[in-house]
């Protein structure tokens, strides 16, 4: 009834029930990079993740973005509609926080339809 | 299997899945109002969106609220407490932070059954 | 097809919909208390909620914490990570944010089946 993916005790990174997944936050690969390079390859794990339990960006419903600072809200945007794919964006909301780790510009958390 | 509505390239304003409704942060109509009104013009654009697509504020799930300064707490909640359908409460949080707009004092997400 | 528990005026403690729990934002039962003890009756108060309802911590699906301050970021870890059922660990997110009180230094929302 309930699935997980790549389980750790902390989190699993991905949870599936009733036919929508619950990903974890999902932050840059490279922590040091700038503020488009950090939303790029956060959405790119999206991706990734998503693919592999048999989704895609195509079937998001809901994503909340955290934001270090909004001076970076119009860069990170830049990033995110580009990879919104055209007539299929999800819900959005975004707010500013800080997150785990003092270097994190941008996390993400999303759920979608599987 | 995923409808939305009032899709632009950055997000639509709500997604329905497995009759479950996903919308978009819901912000003040009128950004310079103080918290009252702000409150008041953001849950009146939470009814319009979810009667424009069969649902209600009868059936709320989930609210996150996000408000910019606890200062506004209370003010936030008096607006709040009169707007919700007695005995038809959704679970809720609310914490602090900062929305896109400086101005910006309040902001939800909302999660309803349809 | 929406059952509720524990409703007041301002939010409900548990919403159920679709086989699926939406729990209010859940906070240290002492407030004075530090961030283990904080952490630690969080979770026992969501564990009893969760009970009630015929669900439990093996059922979590997503969980977003909110932590008053990164600094404090190891030691609710440390708490969480004996809390989570070993291979059953939900999707989660944890962002800074302050909360309703001042003294309160963790809040939790929770999604999880039942």
């Amino acid at each position: 009834m309930i699935e997980r993916k790549e389980t750790k005790q902390r989190m699993s990174r991905a949870v599936i029930h009733n036919n929508t997944v619950y990903l974890c936050g999902q932050v840059a690969k490279d922590s040091t990079a700038d503020i488009s390079e950090q939303t790029k390859t956060m959405l790119e794990k999206v991706d990734i993740l998503l693919f592999d339990i048999g989704s895609s960006k195509e079937q998001i419903l809901s994503a909340t973005i955290y934001i270090k600072t909004m001076n970076d809200f119009q860069a990170m945007n830049k990033v995110w509609d580009s990879w919104v794919p055209k007539g299929q964006a999800p819900a959005r909301a975004c707010v500013q926080a800080q997150m785990a780790r003092e270097e994190l510009l941008v996390e993400i958390s999303v759920i979608a339809a599987i």
